[in-house]
């Protein structure tokens, strides 16, 4: 039997499990008319910068569609593979955003019962897009595996799937980064600061923007920007296995030595799936584990997110090794697959230690706070700089522990493992935005304190749960791209492998060879200038939501005295406009530059410009996230009562690092992720083409 | 005749030019009793610091000297050439820096006549830095050269000479950095900030350990970095002519076609020299062309000055034509140097851009202070990010130009071109801290507010020229770093030349080979790491001097009331031990972590490591710098009356970003510099041990 089935069977169970949280989500009370009202204008507001956002990316992807069907050498397969892709990421989108907007009003009403019944209803919320993204992905792959795995050209085809995927999560990362901070930011400016009212407070036009800004870039991007790790380092794993259309010889001899060729490469492609779907049913399990008894502390809550967490970690490791011996693999590859899940748990676990204001890097940002804004902004940036060790030492690791056992294949299949417990580890990152929105939907339905209070308690956890996130999104995103870069220089045969497993490199591709070098500088340009671009298109659209709020506090009477409403629609439209707009320069660069140095400099260059481009890429992405994590929690740590607590001084300048971090780390830094890895499947489903290429001078 | 004669005329003449310069300066009217006993405070802590770095200099000279001596297979010519490196550097620092404590009270009294005559001095006084740095840097390596260039390991030893340079440089820079910014922001936040008392107000016992920062970092600092890139570069381009005891065939059939073997490696030696030294003599003849006439505006004395830059640029050129025209050289080499040439100077204008009030960058962060200090960093550091396209850009030119007409030796040669005006550029560079002092001179001094107004003039345009002189320091330590990189892949012998000056390159030196990546990886976390260092290096040094300053004003009677006088010795003092003591695992790490890796992880991952360090370090340097300098001048852009002018909402948030800018730009970013050319110039030396490891794991 075709081994591929159970996954798809696991993909079917991930959709019913998710559609069991669904139920059990719509289930739970709506609450009063003040909360289903504010509730539908966030659902409406996302749903109208989503649908506004597909429009545009229907185009796009017409456009490229269609250039792939036209450009010699592709093939109409390429062409279907990548609107699949594309689609199959809108639909995840959408199905975890619109399930985070029914999530957030009922969050609300549950936290008015208890503590962990909101986080119940938030999580269950968020576990519907960790499971669909997963359900997705997996269904996804076995499709074009069962379509087309007999087709000579399948490894050519199925990055296109991966670019697909790749583009949108491109949009919703970056549009709804830009929307995301903009909206915050203009609603902070022009209410907390200039006008002295509340944050949330119903009167300022910007709220629901704001709110629907939690949902479009943390959810939607979010979701975007893991199904396609999810699904690319699948594709890189099984690209690595062969050359053209022949099989790596090393294969055969090393990976399964006691296969027949045919099998042993069928084999290698069904590991990484398996390991996929193993991850998944250990997922569930671990969804199933977060719950805990009633009256419980804030640490218990952690802890129970981690045990979710872990044991699903625990329960992935049995099942790839399971896999592997039962595919008769060398059991070597178990290490291969466990130095991935490790680096990626341990990775979530650093960024949280420089993050959270539990330990001392985040409260030494406090304490300097008590010096100005000058030392707020310089401890945390020394914080986001010295939070890369970690990261940077277990990717290290990771990728010589996974060669060592596995040469190239065993670096593809960290990738997978790392990735493979996506399912929970999304959903508790999810879950952090609905949290957010309670929160916001709580003030400006004016329940009691003590729900405001819950649903800050449940926000709070979910800062500490999205910093975790995003730290594996990028350990996630360069394991990827690293795999891409991999796929990329085999498909354009720039190396090719000996039977030992051993890349035979060409000259043209040595570290000092000046195409490389060149290539290597200029991609290490691309992270910064994409940095500058975004953070840049933040400020632009706040601009624009400031003039607005201020335009119907002018033009609409009443408003300020609470008897006429503001229009909260201009707003969002205002937001999702200029989101669109302010993306297309950043996003368009990262489609053609990396093709215009492949074309111009040649393969290899282009080789050395998708290394040089992660290099800074990784660096700047967690700095960036980190010292905006540590900054928004270092106010928090203010605010919790220290160093004067809130109005103080110190609590303004930790006020101007928060401002300052946000764009930071929720735009220009999870946008680096997508750069990365789109700069590399473009090149690899280039690659056909770019052979062609070793340098025009 | 050896034409290295001509080196060590040119060498000697540049040393009475700078003595001339010296009895100039020296000549000018000291003023009255009060400007020479702030002088003399100000002289009294820079020479304590001077004098209590090199006593721990010399330590760990003599440690490092005899590890050297001690090592198998280098010899003792390289412990020797390692401590004459040391000693020229250490000689050169102290000498520039001896003269500009010299100026800075003159050159406020010299304003007291006019703006002209201010800058008449102050110039001159920054002209003996420079002047005294190439000459030192020539004779050195002139002597070197007549010593040894017979013995077979010539090439093996005449990096001991850089690393001495460098490891000085490295105490200059980085404590200096530490010195001066701690201080700097310790004075400001006691003074400006705590006590509302003006900046520079003789009650604060800061403002003469803040004076003697602007001189150990910015004079002492920049003149060791830059003699350091000077010889570096040189000895870059020397060694890449052999491999081994071998003559690379290419230098006769490619580089000098008309020559014999032997005269034919002696003119690849010599020329380098001789573009030096044509360097030399024109930017003597620029620092002669830096005369105004009276009664002149600001944007006419900085036309002054670049008078000055680019008459010794086209002067350079020719001169370099003719060394190679008379060497017999290949003519396309001329393109090669002028690439760099070109590049160094367009570099240092797109600083300016970047960082100057006259432009769009540096007024936008203006703007977004209106909307407070958030918008102010957010800003400023998009500004950064995206400074970094120029450098990046016209490096990565340079770099293909100087190939594509003289291979590797073409690049050497560029980065040789670069340097080659550095005589004038570091005048230029040296005079601003001179001009800051004069400055802080006239405040404690109570001189008419006529006077400040003209110091601070000079000031301003020192700023300017200080952020293009960093710009040009970066562009050089990377162009020096990758010449040195070249150098040490040669002399492990991971590259080899063929006939034709095409590489020979293993297949384990591959951009995609496991050892390499994992380099790259680890090379690029070394700069972050760095940097988080020194700049929470600086807030502890800033601690110290305000709890210094406190204890002052808490335990001597009558401080406040400006009848007794504060012990700004002790402050000196604090700012001179916290920032030697901070400075050593920065370093430490810096010299160990290349051995480290070379020895474990193999010679081929160290190519790898160097290059990555290099790609973020180049990256993050341009960053900080140009994001520090622009927040620098967004502030004073603010004060020139723009936006509400001093005191005014937005500029108390350009002070935030001055405040945050300054360490990145003082300390952090200038750093970096050094870090790169030290773990290359270590890795260069190393050679004859590192040969012998090709990875441990």
């Amino acid at each position: 039997m075709d081994l591929v089935w159970i996954c798809v069977i696991v993909g079917i169970i991930a959709a019913g499990v998710a559609a069991y949280f669904v139920r059990y989500v719509l289930r739970q009370d709506e609450g009063p008319q003040r909360i289903k009202d504010i509730s539908a204008a966030i659902k409406e507001g996302g749903l109208t910068f989503i649908h506004r956002e597909y429009r545009t990316l229907a185009i796009v992807i017409a456009v490229i569609a269609i250039v792939l069907a036209l450009v010699p050498g592709l093939g109409w397969k390429m062409t279907v593979a990548f609107i699949f892709g594309a689609v199959s990421s809108m639909g995840a989108g959408y199905a975890g955003m619109n399930m985070a907007l029914r999530s957030n009003g009922r969050t609300c009403v549950a936290a008015q019962k208890g503590l962990n019944q909101g986080l119940r209803v938030a999580f269950r919320g968020g576990a519907v897009m960790g499971l669909t993204v997963v359900s997705i992905g997996i269904l996804g792959l076995s499709v074009l595996y069962f379509a087309w795995h007999n087709d000579p050209n399948f490894l050519i085809t199925i990055p296109a799937y991966g670019t697909g995927a790749s583009l949108v999560a491109l949009f919703a990362r970056v549009g709804g980064g830009i929307f995301t901070k903009g909206a915050d930011a203009g609603s902070d400016l022009v209410g907390k600061v200039e006008a002295g009212i509340p944050e949330d407070d119903p009167r300022n036009a910007a709220v629901i923007a704001d709110n629907v800004g939690d949902n479009v870039g943390d959810v939607c991007g979010m979701g975007a920007d893991l199904l396609e790790s999810y699904v690319e380092t699948v594709i890189a794993a099984m690209t690595l296995t062969t050359v053209g259309a022949i099989v790596a010889p090393w294969v055969t001899t090393t990976l399964f030595p006691t296969l027949s060729a045919d099998v042993a490469v069928q084999a290698a492609w069904w590991l990484p799936l398996l390991v996929m779907a193993g991850g998944i049913v250990a997922s569930i399990i671990g969804c199933f584990l977060v719950r805990v008894g009633e009256k419980m502390e804030m640490s218990t809550l952690l802890g129970a997110l981690r045990r979710g967490t872990l044991s699903a970690t625990i329960l992935t490791a049995v099942f790839g090794f399971l896999a592997i011996y039962f595919l008769h693999g060398n059991l070597a590859l178990f290490w291969s697959m466990f130095a991935g899940l490790i680096a990626g748990a341990l990775i979530g676990e650093s960024t949280n230690y420089f993050t959270s204001y539990a330990y001392k890097p985040t409260r030494e940002i406090s304490e300097a706070s008590a010096t100005g804004a000058g030392a707020t902004i310089i401890r945390g940036f020394a914080v986001g700089t010295m939070s890369t060790w970690p990261p940077i030492i277990l990717i290290a690791i990771a990728i010589m522990v996974a060669h060592h056992f596995g040469s190239f294949y065993g670096v593809a299949l960290a990738a997978v493992g790392m990735l493979s417990t996506l399912g929970v580890t999304l959903a508790t990152d999810a879950y952090g935005p609905i949290a957010d929105n309670a929160g916001g939907i709580t003030t400006q339905a004016e329940l009691p304190p003590e729900v405001r209070e819950r649903t800050d308690a449940l926000d709070s956890l979910g800062n500490t749960t999205a910093a975790t996130g995003k730290g594996f999104a990028i350990g996630a995103a360069a394991m990827n791209s690293l795999g891409l870069i991999l796929a990329f220089a085999m498909a354009v045969g720039i190396v090719t492998l000996s039977s030992t497993g051993k890349l035979t490199l060409p000259p043209e591709l040595s570290l000092l060879s000046v195409p490389v070098i060149v290539g290597i500088i200029l991609g290490a340009l691309m992270p910064p200038i994409f940095c500058a671009m975004t953070m840049k298109s933040v400020g632009v659209t706040t601009s624009a939501i400031i003039n607005e709020v201020r335009r119907q506090w002018r033009d609409i009477k009443g408003l300020m005295e609470g008897t006429a409403r503001p229009e909260y629609g201009r707003c969002v439209d205002i937001c999702t406009r200029t989101a669109l707009k302010e993306m297309l320069v950043p996003s368009i660069l990262t489609i053609i530059v990396p093709v215009l140095v492949g074309i111009i400099l040649g393969k290899y260059a282009l080789a050395g410009f998708l290394i040089g481009a992660l290099a800074t890429g990784f660096i700047l992405a967690v700095t960036l996230n980190n010292a905006g994590g540590a900054w928004d929690n270092a106010k928090k740590w203010i605010e919790a009562g220290h160093l004067g607590g809130k109005g103080s001084d110190a609590h303004k300048a930790a006020v101007v690092g928060d401002t300052a971090g946000d764009p930071m780390k929720d735009t220009a830094g999870p946008s680096l992720n997508i750069m990365l890895k789109l700069m590399s499947v473009i090149s690899l489903l280039l690659a056909p083409v770019l052979i062609h290429f070793a340098g025009l001078i």
